[in-house]
C-alpha cells in the first residue's frame, strides 16, 4: 500500500532532480529557479510529502526556542556574543534561553540535559573542554541540531568560531615582529585542554626560532582582572627578562597593566601588552590595549545560520561542518607606543 | 464524605494550635519545640494531609528550575548577580535559566510567559521598568512564586535589592561634604521609569541648598563605557562649571573617566567622579573608582531565599515583601586623591 513516509528521494527520483535541488526547492531556496521549484513543490504535492520539520512540529511540537549554554555569564565577551544571538534568533522568530556550566563538566552535562527537557528546537554551546565532547558528540549523532561555539575539528560536530590558534599566532608574531623574544603567556584555558591559544604562540616562536621557556608562561587563578594582575606579579617575580606580554583574555591584560601602573613601568616602552577577545573595556583602558578581536558579529551571524538549517534540515542532518573565522589583530598603545 | 482537601486550617483546628505554628512545624521548623511539632504532624498524618508543594509536583511536576529575567545580559553586574543567584539556587537544588527583555516591554512579557510556558518553578526578575509591573502583579496574584531585583513599595509583589535612592544620595553626599556644587549627573535609568538614583541625588542637594540644574544632567545613549564618553563630552561642552560627576553605573563613570584622560583634566582635582556598582574594572581603572557597591551578596542571598520560602509556601503566598539594602559608598582615588 506504498511507504508511510515520502522522502526527499523519492521526489528527485519521480522529478529526475538532485536530492540537494529538491532540498532546496522545497524550502523556496532562490538558487534554484522559479520552473524548477514549481515542478518539484508540485511532484512533492502529488506525492504527500510533509517535510521532516512540519512532521516534527505536528508530533513532537516545535517550540521556536534555543539554548545557549556559556561556561561563564561573567566572561565579557560570551555575554557579547550571548545578546548578539538572542537578538540575531529573535530576528527569525526564536526566543533565547541561556544557562552556565560554570566551567564545570557535570553541570554542562546537567544544564544540556535541561534544555532537552524543555525541548528547545536546538543549542549552541560553548563547551568547558574542546577536547571532552562525548556527550555533545552523542547528541548530534542522535539528529539533535547543535552548534559548538569552539572548535575541534574532529569532533564530528557543528562548530563556527573564531580561529584562536591563529589569532594567538598573529599576536605573538606581532610582537616577534617589534623586535620581542622573551614574550610572557598568561593563558588560564590551557588547564581545561582548550590549547589553541598556547599552541598559536608556540608555532609563532618557533618560526622565528625562538625557544619556548616555561618561565616565562603562567596559569592563572581564574579569568577576572585581579587573576591577570597576580599572575603579573607572579611572572615579574620571577626575573625571567620578559619584555611583551600575551594574555589569553582582555581582562587578564587590563589586570596585568593595572600592576605595571602600580610599579611605574612604562607600556609598552618597558612592557608590550596584547590581550584578546577586544571588550570594550580594552579600547578604553589606560593606555589602549592590542587585542586579537573576537568578530562577534561574523561568528554570531554563522552560528545562528548553521543551526537553523540543522533545525530546517528536511531529512537527515548534514555533515557537520566546521568553520573557523580568522580573526583580526587590533593594534593600539599597548604595544607600539604613541 | 469528608472534604478533598485539607487545609493547615483543619490542623490547627484539631490541634488548638495557629495556622502559623502549624506551617511552621510541617516545615520541621527548629522555631517550634520538637514535641509540639509531633503533634502537628502526627494530626497532618491523621488527617491524610497533603502538602500543597507535594500536591503541586504530584499534579504539575515541579520542575526545580528557577527562571531570571535580565534586561540586559551585556551589563557587567547584572551578570555578577546572574552568576551568584546561579550558584546559591545550585546549592538548593535549583536550576537556573536565564532570557533577557533586552530592556524592552514587549521582549519582557514574552520571556516571562516562555518561562511559565516551560513550567519553572519561580522567577526572579529585573523588570525594564520600575514603574510598569501590572503584568507581573497578575502573575503574582495568581498566586505564581516570583520576586523582583528591583523596588516598587506599592507594587504588590516581592522584591529585594539595593537602595538606590539612598546609594545615589550617599553618593551626592560625599560630593557635596567635600566641597562641590556643580554636581553632574549622567543618568540613563531615568527615561525608563526608573527615578530612584536621580531622585536620590536631587535630595542630597536640596537638603544642602543647593538647586537643581538642567543644565548639569544628561541621558546618555546607552550604558556603555562609549555612552558615558559621549555624555561627558557634551557635558563639558556646555560649559556649566561643574568640578564633581555621578554617573548611574561604573562603564558610565569610565567612559568619562577616559574622556579626562584625553583631554587633559586631572581626576579628582579638575572633576571628582563617583560610580555606581563597584564592578571589577571600577576598583582596577586607572583612576580607582569611587563607586557605590552593589551589595551582590546580600542581594541576591535575600532574594533567593524569599523565592525558595515563596515555593514551598505549604498554603497561599504570604503577603509581598520589599527588601531594601543600603549600600555602601567605597570611597577611591577618584574623588579623594592619592
Amino acid at each position: 500500500m506504498g511507504r508511510l513516509v515520502v522522502r526527499l528521494k523519492d521526489i528527485a527520483d519521480r522529478t529526475g532532480f538532485s536530492v540537494n535541488t529538491v532540498s532546496l526547492a522545497l524550502r523556496d531556496s532562490p538558487r534554484i529557479p522559479p520552473e524548477t521549484r514549481q515542478v518539484i513543490q508540485a511532484a512533492a504535492e502529488a506525492l504527500n510529502y510533509l517535510p521532516n520539520q512540519v512532521a516534527k512540529s505536528l508530533v513532537s511540537r516545535e517550540t521556536r526556542t534555543i539554548g545557549l549554554v556559556l561556561t561563564d555569564i561573567t566572561n565579557p565577551i560570551l555575554t557579547q556574543v550571548a545578546q548578539a544571538i538572542e537578538l540575531r534568533l529573535a530576528e527569525q522568530g526564536y526566543s533565547t534561553l541561556f544557562a552556565t556550566s560554570n566551567n564545570d563538566h557535570a553541570e554542562e552535562k546537567k544544564v544540556i540535559e535541561m534544555f532537552r527537557s524543555r525541548q528547545v528546537d536546538g543549542m549552541l554551546i560553548y563547551p568547558r573542554s574542546h577536547r571532552e565532547l562525548d556527550h555533545i558528540r552523542r547528541l548530534r549523532q542522535a539528529g539533535y541540531p547543535l552548534v559548538l561555539l569552539v572548535a575541534d575539528p574532529d569532533a564530528g560536530v557543528d562548530a563556527v568560531c573564531v580561529d584562536e590558534r591563529r589569532g594567538a599566532y598573529k599576536a605573538a608574531r606581532h610582537l616577534i615582529d617589534l623586535g620581542h623574544s622573551r614574550i610572557g603567556l598568561i593563558d588560564g584555558a590551557s588547564a581545561r585542554g582548550n590549547h589553541e591559544k598556547r599552541e598559536g604562540y608556540q608555532q609563532a616562536l618557533s618560526e622565528a626560532g625562538i625557544g619556548v621557556d616555561d618561565a616565562l608562561t603562567i596559569e592563572p587563578r581564574g579569568h577576572s582582572l585581579l587573576a591577570g594582575h597576580g599572575a603579573m606579579a607572579e611572572l615579574a617575580a620571577r626575573g625571567n627578562g620578559m619584555t611583551a606580554l600575551l594574555a589569553g583574555t582582555d581582562s587578564l591584560a587590563l589586570g596585568a597593566l593595572r600592576w605595571t601602573q602600580q610599579h611605574g613601568l612604562r607600556v609598552p616602552e618597558d612592557l608590550a601588552i596584547v590581550g584578546f577577545d577586544n571588550i570594550e573595556f580594552a579600547e578604553h583602558a589606560a593606555t589602549p590595549l592590542t587585542s586579537v578581536d573576537y568578530a562577534v558579529g561574523r561568528v554570531t551571524e554563522l552560528a545562528v545560520q548553521r543551526l537553523i538549517d540543522l533545525i530546517q534540515a528536511p531529512d537527515l542532518l548534514p555533515e557537520p561542518q566546521v568553520t573557523l573565522i580568522e580573526p583580526e589583530l587590533l593594534v593600539r598603545e599597548s604595544t607600539i607606543g604613541r
